[in-house]
Protein backbone atom coordinates (compact mmCIF):
# COMPACT_ATOMS: atom_id res chain seq x y z
CA UNK A 1 0.00 0.00 0.00
CA UNK A 2 1.05 3.63 -0.69
CA UNK A 3 5.08 3.46 -1.50
CA UNK A 4 6.53 1.43 1.31
CA UNK A 5 9.21 3.56 1.44
CA UNK A 6 7.83 6.98 0.74
CA UNK A 7 8.01 9.88 3.91
CA UNK A 8 4.91 10.83 5.15
CA UNK A 9 3.74 14.42 3.99
CA UNK A 10 0.95 15.71 5.97
CA UNK A 11 -1.10 18.47 4.12
CA UNK A 12 -3.23 20.89 6.11
CA UNK A 13 -3.62 24.93 6.32
CA UNK A 14 -1.11 26.55 8.87
CA UNK A 15 -1.80 28.94 12.04
CA UNK A 16 -3.79 26.33 14.18
CA UNK A 17 -3.60 22.82 15.01
CA UNK A 18 -6.66 22.14 14.25
CA UNK A 19 -7.82 17.38 12.91
CA UNK A 20 -4.23 17.51 11.70
CA UNK A 21 -3.08 17.41 15.02
CA UNK A 22 -4.33 14.03 15.79
CA UNK A 23 -2.21 12.86 12.65
CA UNK A 24 0.95 14.94 13.76
CA UNK A 25 0.94 13.05 16.79
CA UNK A 26 0.51 10.09 15.47
CA UNK A 27 3.73 10.20 13.38
CA UNK A 28 5.58 12.04 16.36
CA UNK A 29 4.98 8.31 18.53
CA UNK A 30 5.93 6.53 15.97
CA UNK A 31 9.01 9.17 15.41
CA UNK A 32 9.39 8.64 11.34
CA UNK A 33 10.61 12.16 9.61
CA UNK A 34 7.22 13.38 7.68
CA UNK A 35 6.62 17.25 6.34
CA UNK A 36 4.24 19.39 7.47
CA UNK A 37 3.06 22.24 4.83
CA UNK A 38 2.08 24.52 8.57
CA UNK A 39 5.73 25.32 8.16
CA UNK A 40 5.18 26.67 4.38
CA UNK A 41 3.07 29.66 4.91
CA UNK A 42 -0.27 30.55 3.62
CA UNK A 43 0.26 30.87 0.22
CA UNK A 44 2.67 27.55 -0.40
CA UNK A 45 0.45 25.12 1.72
CA UNK A 46 -2.87 26.23 -0.29
CA UNK A 47 -1.01 25.78 -3.59
CA UNK A 48 -0.84 22.13 -2.21
CA UNK A 49 -4.05 21.84 -0.89
CA UNK A 50 -5.86 23.26 -3.96
CA UNK A 51 -3.67 20.83 -5.74
CA UNK A 52 -4.21 17.39 -4.28
CA UNK A 53 -7.98 17.62 -3.15
CA UNK A 54 -8.15 17.64 -7.22
CA UNK A 55 -7.68 14.30 -7.32
CA UNK A 56 -4.25 13.51 -8.97
CA UNK A 57 -2.04 10.08 -9.49
CA UNK A 58 -5.61 8.12 -9.78
CA UNK A 59 -7.00 9.20 -6.09
CA UNK A 60 -10.18 10.54 -6.01
CA UNK A 61 -10.81 14.25 -5.46
CA UNK A 62 -11.46 14.58 -1.80
CA UNK A 63 -13.68 18.07 -0.13
CA UNK A 64 -11.36 19.36 2.55
CA UNK A 65 -7.77 18.62 4.01
CA UNK A 66 -6.19 17.23 6.34
CA UNK A 67 -4.57 15.09 3.48
CA UNK A 68 -1.87 12.65 3.71
CA UNK A 69 0.56 11.42 0.79
CA UNK A 70 2.06 8.31 1.01
CA UNK A 71 3.71 7.57 -2.45
CA UNK A 72 0.88 7.67 -4.92
CA UNK A 73 -1.67 7.22 -2.12
CA UNK A 74 -3.33 10.72 -1.00
CA UNK A 75 -6.00 10.10 1.90
CA UNK A 76 -8.56 12.18 3.60
CA UNK A 77 -10.27 12.40 6.43
CA UNK A 78 -8.58 12.38 10.00
CA UNK A 79 -9.80 9.17 11.09
CA UNK A 80 -9.29 7.54 7.96
CA UNK A 81 -5.60 8.63 7.77
CA UNK A 82 -5.15 7.35 11.21
CA UNK A 83 -6.13 4.32 10.56
CA UNK A 84 -4.11 3.67 7.63
CA UNK A 85 -0.86 5.08 9.80
CA UNK A 86 -2.18 3.16 12.50
CA UNK A 87 -2.20 -0.28 10.91
CA UNK A 88 1.35 0.35 9.41
CA UNK A 89 3.02 1.01 12.77
CA UNK A 90 1.89 -1.90 15.46
CA UNK A 91 -0.74 1.34 16.86
CA UNK A 92 -4.40 -0.12 16.01
CA UNK A 93 -4.61 -2.93 18.54
CA UNK A 94 -3.33 -6.55 18.36
CA UNK A 95 -5.82 -8.10 15.79
CA UNK A 96 -7.09 -7.55 12.41
CA UNK A 97 -10.40 -7.13 14.07
CA UNK A 98 -9.31 -4.47 16.90
CA UNK A 99 -8.37 -2.46 14.12
CA UNK A 100 -11.93 -1.93 13.22
CA UNK A 101 -12.30 -1.45 17.61
CA UNK A 102 -9.80 0.98 17.19
CA UNK A 103 -11.36 3.14 14.70
CA UNK A 104 -14.44 2.93 16.82
CA UNK A 105 -13.09 4.39 19.53
CA UNK A 106 -11.10 7.15 17.50
CA UNK A 107 -14.35 7.69 15.39
CA UNK A 108 -16.86 8.66 18.61
CA UNK A 109 -13.52 10.82 20.48
CA UNK A 110 -13.69 12.85 16.91
CA UNK A 111 -17.68 13.35 16.92
CA UNK A 112 -17.74 13.62 20.78
CA UNK A 113 -14.99 16.42 22.14
CA UNK A 114 -13.89 17.62 18.14
CA UNK A 115 -16.97 18.05 16.31
CA UNK A 116 -19.13 18.68 18.73
CA UNK A 117 -16.68 21.44 20.60
CA UNK A 118 -16.25 23.20 16.80
CA UNK A 119 -20.05 23.13 16.81
CA UNK A 120 -20.85 24.97 19.78
CA UNK A 121 -19.02 28.02 18.67
CA UNK A 122 -20.47 28.06 14.99
CA UNK A 123 -23.65 26.05 15.90
CA UNK A 124 -25.69 27.74 12.79
CA UNK A 125 -23.01 27.75 10.48
CA UNK A 126 -19.71 27.18 10.03
CA UNK A 127 -18.77 29.21 7.17
CA UNK A 128 -20.29 32.06 8.82
CA UNK A 129 -18.28 33.99 11.35
CA UNK A 130 -18.58 33.90 14.85
CA UNK A 131 -20.13 37.17 15.64
CA UNK A 132 -23.19 36.40 13.26
CA UNK A 133 -23.88 33.37 15.83
CA UNK A 134 -22.54 34.37 18.98
CA UNK A 135 -26.02 34.47 21.28
CA UNK A 136 -26.69 30.96 19.73
CA UNK A 137 -23.21 30.39 20.60
CA UNK A 138 -23.37 31.22 23.84
CA UNK A 139 -26.50 29.08 24.34
CA UNK A 140 -25.10 25.64 22.16
CA UNK A 141 -22.14 26.18 24.83
CA UNK A 142 -23.90 26.07 27.80
CA UNK A 143 -26.30 23.21 26.37
CA UNK A 144 -23.06 21.11 25.48
CA UNK A 145 -21.24 21.63 28.83
CA UNK A 146 -24.52 21.01 30.87
CA UNK A 147 -26.16 17.89 29.10
CA UNK A 148 -22.93 16.75 26.36
CA UNK A 149 -20.01 16.28 28.97
CA UNK A 150 -21.32 14.54 31.47
CA UNK A 151 -22.65 12.19 29.07
CA UNK A 152 -19.31 11.99 27.22
CA UNK A 153 -17.40 11.77 30.47
CA UNK A 154 -18.89 9.20 31.66
CA UNK A 155 -18.64 7.02 29.03
CA UNK A 156 -14.86 7.75 28.85
CA UNK A 157 -14.34 6.88 31.94
CA UNK A 158 -16.36 3.72 32.02
CA UNK A 159 -14.47 3.18 28.89
CA UNK A 160 -10.99 3.30 30.62
CA UNK A 161 -12.59 1.56 33.64
CA UNK A 162 -13.78 -1.85 31.42
CA UNK A 163 -10.33 -2.35 30.33
CA UNK A 164 -8.40 -1.81 33.64
CA UNK A 165 -7.94 1.83 33.59
CA UNK A 166 -4.30 2.23 31.78
CA UNK A 167 -5.40 2.32 27.47
CA UNK A 168 -8.53 2.24 26.02
CA UNK A 169 -7.54 -1.07 24.41
CA UNK A 170 -6.11 -2.37 27.95
CA UNK A 171 -2.30 -2.92 27.94
CA UNK A 172 -1.90 -2.23 24.57
CA UNK A 173 -1.54 1.36 23.47
CA UNK A 174 -3.81 2.56 20.39
CA UNK A 175 -3.74 5.40 18.70
CA UNK A 176 -7.35 5.93 19.93
CA UNK A 177 -5.38 6.85 22.97
CA UNK A 178 -3.87 9.67 21.14
CA UNK A 179 -6.73 10.83 19.82
CA UNK A 180 -8.85 10.93 23.15
CA UNK A 181 -5.79 12.99 24.73
CA UNK A 182 -6.00 15.54 22.00
CA UNK A 183 -9.20 15.89 22.12
CA UNK A 184 -9.41 16.36 26.02
CA UNK A 185 -6.55 18.46 25.18
CA UNK A 186 -8.29 20.91 23.34
CA UNK A 187 -11.47 20.61 25.42
CA UNK A 188 -9.52 22.07 28.38
CA UNK A 189 -8.32 24.80 26.20
CA UNK A 190 -11.76 25.73 24.84
CA UNK A 191 -13.85 25.45 28.00
CA UNK A 192 -11.03 25.69 31.21
CA UNK A 193 -13.78 26.25 33.81
CA UNK A 194 -16.32 23.52 32.74
CA UNK A 195 -13.28 20.97 32.73
CA UNK A 196 -11.89 21.85 35.84
CA UNK A 197 -14.92 21.27 37.25
CA UNK A 198 -15.66 17.57 35.83
CA UNK A 199 -11.48 17.15 36.91
CA UNK A 200 -12.44 18.06 40.36
CA UNK A 201 -15.67 16.11 41.41
CA UNK A 202 -13.08 13.09 41.25
CA UNK A 203 -15.57 10.91 39.35
CA UNK A 204 -13.44 10.81 35.86
CA UNK A 205 -10.25 10.76 37.20
CA UNK A 206 -9.13 8.24 34.96
CA UNK A 207 -9.88 10.32 32.18
CA UNK A 208 -7.29 13.17 33.25
CA UNK A 209 -4.84 10.79 34.52
CA UNK A 210 -5.34 9.13 30.45
CA UNK A 211 -4.18 12.49 29.58
CA UNK A 212 -1.32 13.08 31.30
CA UNK A 213 -0.16 9.56 30.65
CA UNK A 214 -0.75 9.86 26.91
CA UNK A 215 1.10 13.51 27.16
CA UNK A 216 4.23 11.91 29.22
CA UNK A 217 5.29 9.25 26.20
CA UNK A 218 8.86 10.16 25.78
CA UNK A 219 8.31 11.07 21.80
CA UNK A 220 5.01 13.11 22.65
CA UNK A 221 6.35 14.78 25.92
CA UNK A 222 9.28 15.50 23.41
CA UNK A 223 7.30 17.09 20.67
CA UNK A 224 4.65 19.10 22.74
CA UNK A 225 7.60 21.08 24.33
CA UNK A 226 8.87 22.17 21.08
CA UNK A 227 8.44 24.97 18.66
CA UNK A 228 6.83 22.46 16.41
CA UNK A 229 3.49 22.19 18.78
CA UNK A 230 1.06 24.75 17.38
CA UNK A 231 -0.89 27.29 19.98
CA UNK A 232 -4.58 26.48 19.60
CA UNK A 233 -5.86 29.50 18.47
CA UNK A 234 -8.70 29.88 15.44
CA UNK A 235 -9.41 26.50 15.12
CA UNK A 236 -11.66 23.57 16.47
CA UNK A 237 -10.61 24.36 19.80
CA UNK A 238 -11.36 28.18 20.68
CA UNK A 239 -11.73 30.17 23.64
CA UNK A 240 -14.65 32.73 24.09
CA UNK A 241 -14.75 33.99 27.61
CA UNK A 242 -18.49 33.92 27.40
CA UNK A 243 -18.84 30.05 26.45
CA UNK A 244 -16.30 29.20 29.53
CA UNK A 245 -18.93 28.16 32.53
CA UNK A 246 -19.26 25.27 34.50
CA UNK A 247 -22.42 23.05 34.04
CA UNK A 248 -23.72 24.55 37.46
CA UNK A 249 -23.77 28.12 35.64
CA UNK A 250 -25.55 26.49 32.34
CA UNK A 251 -28.89 26.96 31.50
CA UNK A 252 -29.60 25.28 28.83
CA UNK A 253 -32.97 26.42 28.20
CA UNK A 254 -33.51 28.89 25.29
CA UNK A 255 -32.49 32.85 26.16
CA UNK A 256 -35.44 34.77 26.98
CA UNK A 257 -35.49 36.84 23.69
CA UNK A 258 -35.97 33.69 21.76
CA UNK A 259 -39.51 32.57 20.18
CA UNK B 1 -12.19 -11.84 11.66
CA UNK B 2 -15.17 -11.93 13.51
CA UNK B 3 -16.54 -15.73 13.20
CA UNK B 4 -16.08 -16.10 9.29
CA UNK B 5 -19.32 -18.32 9.50
CA UNK B 6 -21.59 -16.02 11.58
CA UNK B 7 -24.74 -13.78 10.62
CA UNK B 8 -24.53 -10.32 10.60
CA UNK B 9 -26.67 -8.85 13.30
CA UNK B 10 -27.44 -5.09 13.12
CA UNK B 11 -28.63 -3.46 16.49
CA UNK B 12 -30.23 0.06 15.97
CA UNK B 13 -33.72 1.68 17.63
CA UNK B 14 -37.10 1.13 15.57
CA UNK B 15 -38.84 3.46 13.33
CA UNK B 16 -36.26 5.48 11.73
CA UNK B 17 -34.29 4.50 8.80
CA UNK B 18 -31.18 6.37 10.28
CA UNK B 19 -27.61 5.75 10.09
CA UNK B 20 -28.11 2.47 9.85
CA UNK B 21 -29.99 2.57 6.77
CA UNK B 22 -26.36 2.39 4.77
CA UNK B 23 -25.70 -0.64 6.73
CA UNK B 24 -28.83 -2.43 5.75
CA UNK B 25 -28.15 -1.10 2.03
CA UNK B 26 -24.99 -2.72 1.89
CA UNK B 27 -26.22 -5.91 3.32
CA UNK B 28 -29.21 -5.94 1.12
CA UNK B 29 -26.39 -5.58 -2.18
CA UNK B 30 -24.42 -8.04 -0.98
CA UNK B 31 -27.83 -10.52 -0.28
CA UNK B 32 -26.53 -11.81 3.12
CA UNK B 33 -29.01 -12.97 5.67
CA UNK B 34 -29.16 -10.70 8.05
CA UNK B 35 -31.07 -9.84 11.46
CA UNK B 36 -32.04 -6.45 12.04
CA UNK B 37 -33.46 -5.07 15.51
CA UNK B 38 -35.73 -2.70 14.24
CA UNK B 39 -38.40 -5.44 13.75
CA UNK B 40 -38.30 -6.22 17.47
CA UNK B 41 -40.05 -3.04 18.66
CA UNK B 42 -38.82 -0.41 20.83
CA UNK B 43 -38.14 -2.26 24.11
CA UNK B 44 -36.58 -5.22 23.28
CA UNK B 45 -34.42 -3.88 20.92
CA UNK B 46 -33.05 -0.92 23.41
CA UNK B 47 -32.60 -3.77 25.88
CA UNK B 48 -29.92 -5.20 23.39
CA UNK B 49 -28.90 -1.85 22.54
CA UNK B 50 -27.76 -1.13 26.08
CA UNK B 51 -26.52 -5.31 26.41
CA UNK B 52 -24.43 -4.72 23.70
CA UNK B 53 -23.42 -0.84 24.35
CA UNK B 54 -21.58 -2.29 27.83
CA UNK B 55 -18.62 -3.51 26.15
CA UNK B 56 -19.55 -7.04 26.27
CA UNK B 57 -17.03 -10.50 24.83
CA UNK B 58 -14.00 -8.66 25.27
CA UNK B 59 -15.00 -5.51 23.03
CA UNK B 60 -14.84 -1.90 24.07
CA UNK B 61 -17.93 0.01 25.63
CA UNK B 62 -19.38 1.80 22.92
CA UNK B 63 -21.45 5.28 23.04
CA UNK B 64 -24.48 4.45 20.87
CA UNK B 65 -26.21 2.63 17.83
CA UNK B 66 -25.99 1.83 15.32
CA UNK B 67 -24.07 -1.24 16.24
CA UNK B 68 -23.04 -4.70 14.10
CA UNK B 69 -22.16 -7.43 15.81
CA UNK B 70 -20.71 -10.71 13.91
CA UNK B 71 -19.90 -13.66 15.98
CA UNK B 72 -17.44 -12.26 19.29
CA UNK B 73 -17.18 -8.89 16.92
CA UNK B 74 -19.04 -5.50 18.15
CA UNK B 75 -18.60 -2.91 16.23
CA UNK B 76 -20.20 0.69 16.38
CA UNK B 77 -19.49 3.87 14.09
CA UNK B 78 -21.56 3.38 10.86
CA UNK B 79 -18.46 4.30 8.50
CA UNK B 80 -16.24 1.90 10.52
CA UNK B 81 -19.26 -0.78 10.25
CA UNK B 82 -19.52 -0.71 6.52
CA UNK B 83 -15.87 -0.15 5.73
CA UNK B 84 -15.64 -3.87 8.14
CA UNK B 85 -18.68 -5.47 5.65
CA UNK B 86 -17.44 -3.81 2.21
CA UNK B 87 -13.90 -5.44 2.81
CA UNK B 88 -14.92 -8.68 3.39
CA UNK B 89 -17.42 -8.45 0.42
CA UNK B 90 -15.31 -6.96 -2.19
CA UNK B 91 -17.17 -3.66 -2.07
CA UNK B 92 -14.26 -1.43 -1.03
CA UNK B 93 -12.36 -0.95 -4.39
CA UNK B 94 -9.99 -2.97 -5.92
CA UNK B 95 -6.16 -2.81 -3.39
CA UNK B 96 -5.80 -2.70 0.20
CA UNK B 97 -5.18 0.77 -0.27
CA UNK B 98 -8.43 1.58 -2.51
CA UNK B 99 -10.05 0.44 1.13
CA UNK B 100 -8.86 3.42 2.37
CA UNK B 101 -10.20 5.86 -0.52
CA UNK B 102 -13.33 4.36 -0.11
CA UNK B 103 -13.32 4.72 3.43
CA UNK B 104 -12.63 9.02 3.13
CA UNK B 105 -15.33 8.82 0.17
CA UNK B 106 -17.68 7.50 2.89
CA UNK B 107 -16.63 9.05 5.93
CA UNK B 108 -17.38 12.77 3.56
CA UNK B 109 -20.82 11.41 2.29
CA UNK B 110 -21.78 10.77 5.92
CA UNK B 111 -20.35 14.48 7.48
CA UNK B 112 -21.67 16.75 4.47
CA UNK B 113 -25.26 15.19 3.78
CA UNK B 114 -25.95 12.74 6.74
CA UNK B 115 -24.44 15.02 9.69
CA UNK B 116 -24.74 18.46 8.38
CA UNK B 117 -28.60 17.80 7.24
CA UNK B 118 -29.43 16.34 11.13
CA UNK B 119 -27.56 19.59 12.51
CA UNK B 120 -30.24 22.21 10.58
CA UNK B 121 -33.21 20.98 12.95
CA UNK B 122 -30.97 20.19 16.39
CA UNK B 123 -28.75 23.39 15.62
CA UNK B 124 -28.15 24.31 19.25
CA UNK B 125 -28.30 20.68 20.68
CA UNK B 126 -28.97 16.82 19.36
CA UNK B 127 -30.77 16.44 23.14
CA UNK B 128 -32.97 19.53 22.85
CA UNK B 129 -36.08 19.21 21.43
CA UNK B 130 -36.56 20.63 17.54
CA UNK B 131 -39.60 23.36 19.19
CA UNK B 132 -36.97 25.16 21.51
CA UNK B 133 -34.50 25.84 18.63
CA UNK B 134 -37.03 26.57 15.70
CA UNK B 135 -36.41 29.51 14.64
CA UNK B 136 -32.13 28.68 14.68
CA UNK B 137 -33.03 25.61 13.03
CA UNK B 138 -35.10 27.55 10.59
CA UNK B 139 -31.60 29.84 9.42
CA UNK B 140 -29.45 27.18 10.03
CA UNK B 141 -31.69 25.04 7.17
CA UNK B 142 -31.68 28.37 4.86
CA UNK B 143 -27.63 29.00 5.59
CA UNK B 144 -27.14 24.84 4.68
CA UNK B 145 -29.18 25.27 1.36
CA UNK B 146 -28.00 28.58 0.14
CA UNK B 147 -24.02 28.15 1.12
CA UNK B 148 -23.07 24.59 1.88
CA UNK B 149 -25.58 22.56 -0.68
CA UNK B 150 -23.87 24.47 -3.73
CA UNK B 151 -20.42 24.10 -2.50
CA UNK B 152 -21.45 19.73 -1.74
CA UNK B 153 -23.04 19.26 -5.32
CA UNK B 154 -19.83 20.82 -6.60
CA UNK B 155 -17.80 18.59 -5.01
CA UNK B 156 -19.84 15.36 -6.16
CA UNK B 157 -20.47 16.29 -9.28
CA UNK B 158 -16.99 17.00 -10.04
CA UNK B 159 -15.56 13.38 -8.17
CA UNK B 160 -17.87 11.06 -10.30
CA UNK B 161 -16.88 13.28 -13.92
CA UNK B 162 -13.39 12.64 -12.76
CA UNK B 163 -13.42 9.36 -12.45
CA UNK B 164 -15.64 9.03 -15.70
CA UNK B 165 -19.42 9.26 -14.08
CA UNK B 166 -20.52 5.39 -13.76
CA UNK B 167 -19.14 5.13 -9.76
CA UNK B 168 -17.16 6.99 -7.29
CA UNK B 169 -14.19 4.82 -7.69
CA UNK B 170 -14.65 4.73 -11.35
CA UNK B 171 -15.66 1.22 -13.06
CA UNK B 172 -15.63 -0.59 -9.37
CA UNK B 173 -19.02 -0.34 -7.39
CA UNK B 174 -18.45 0.15 -3.97
CA UNK B 175 -20.42 0.44 -0.92
CA UNK B 176 -19.33 4.66 -0.86
CA UNK B 177 -21.73 4.84 -3.63
CA UNK B 178 -24.41 3.16 -1.69
CA UNK B 179 -23.61 5.86 1.04
CA UNK B 180 -23.70 8.93 -1.48
CA UNK B 181 -27.26 7.50 -2.85
CA UNK B 182 -29.07 7.49 0.64
CA UNK B 183 -27.67 10.59 1.60
CA UNK B 184 -29.05 11.88 -1.43
CA UNK B 185 -32.03 9.98 -0.98
CA UNK B 186 -32.20 11.31 2.63
CA UNK B 187 -31.54 15.12 1.78
CA UNK B 188 -34.23 14.60 -1.06
CA UNK B 189 -37.10 14.06 1.76
CA UNK B 190 -35.63 17.04 4.01
CA UNK B 191 -35.78 19.38 1.14
CA UNK B 192 -37.42 18.05 -1.76
CA UNK B 193 -37.84 22.05 -2.94
CA UNK B 194 -33.82 22.38 -2.92
CA UNK B 195 -33.41 19.50 -4.32
CA UNK B 196 -36.13 19.97 -7.27
CA UNK B 197 -34.09 22.69 -7.85
CA UNK B 198 -30.48 21.60 -7.86
CA UNK B 199 -31.94 18.84 -10.26
CA UNK B 200 -33.10 21.65 -12.68
CA UNK B 201 -30.24 23.81 -13.03
CA UNK B 202 -28.88 20.60 -15.40
CA UNK B 203 -25.37 21.35 -13.41
CA UNK B 204 -25.67 18.09 -11.23
CA UNK B 205 -26.78 15.55 -14.08
CA UNK B 206 -24.14 13.15 -12.66
CA UNK B 207 -25.46 13.09 -8.72
CA UNK B 208 -29.11 12.54 -9.77
CA UNK B 209 -28.35 9.75 -12.20
CA UNK B 210 -26.16 8.03 -10.11
CA UNK B 211 -28.61 8.08 -7.21
CA UNK B 212 -31.00 6.37 -9.70
CA UNK B 213 -28.71 3.65 -10.91
CA UNK B 214 -28.16 2.67 -6.91
CA UNK B 215 -31.48 2.54 -6.55
CA UNK B 216 -31.67 0.44 -9.56
CA UNK B 217 -29.46 -2.44 -8.65
CA UNK B 218 -31.11 -5.36 -8.68
CA UNK B 219 -30.95 -5.98 -4.68
CA UNK B 220 -31.42 -2.75 -3.63
CA UNK B 221 -34.29 -2.04 -5.88
CA UNK B 222 -35.98 -5.31 -4.69
CA UNK B 223 -35.66 -3.95 -0.92
CA UNK B 224 -36.38 -0.18 -1.62
CA UNK B 225 -39.91 -1.87 -3.06
CA UNK B 226 -39.89 -4.37 0.26
CA UNK B 227 -41.81 -3.57 3.85
CA UNK B 228 -39.04 -3.81 5.16
CA UNK B 229 -37.34 -0.25 4.28
CA UNK B 230 -38.61 1.89 6.47
CA UNK B 231 -39.98 5.51 5.86
CA UNK B 232 -38.40 8.91 6.76
CA UNK B 233 -40.19 10.37 9.57
CA UNK B 234 -38.53 11.73 12.86
CA UNK B 235 -34.78 10.57 12.83
CA UNK B 236 -31.74 12.37 10.46
CA UNK B 237 -34.05 13.25 7.47
CA UNK B 238 -37.04 15.27 8.72
CA UNK B 239 -39.37 17.57 6.85
CA UNK B 240 -40.39 20.34 8.15
CA UNK B 241 -42.36 22.70 5.37
CA UNK B 242 -40.37 25.90 7.40
CA UNK B 243 -37.28 24.77 6.41
CA UNK B 244 -38.15 23.40 2.98
CA UNK B 245 -37.08 26.54 0.71
CA UNK B 246 -34.82 26.93 -2.35
CA UNK B 247 -31.47 28.80 -2.43
CA UNK B 248 -32.79 31.93 -4.14
CA UNK B 249 -35.59 32.01 -1.06
CA UNK B 250 -32.77 30.90 1.61
CA UNK B 251 -31.67 34.55 3.41
CA UNK B 252 -28.76 33.42 5.51
CA UNK B 253 -28.12 36.55 6.95
CA UNK B 254 -29.03 36.57 11.23
CA UNK B 255 -32.76 37.22 11.50
CA UNK B 256 -34.17 40.20 12.36
CA UNK B 257 -34.84 39.62 15.70
CA UNK B 258 -31.42 38.34 17.10
CA UNK B 259 -28.37 40.04 18.37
Amino acid sequence: MGSENAQYELIYPPYAPGRAEHIRLILEEIGNPYSDTTVLGWDPAFAQIRELLKGVQGNPPYFAPPLLRHGDLILNQTSNILMYIGGRHNLAGNTPADAFRVNALACTALDLLSDEVHATHHPINGQLYYEEQKKESVWASKAFIKIRMPKFFDYWQRTLEAKGGLWLMGETFTYADIVLCQCIDGTKFAFPRAMDYFEKTGKYDLIYEHWAKVRARPNIAKYLASDKRQEYDNGIYRYYPENDVTPEEAECEKPADGN
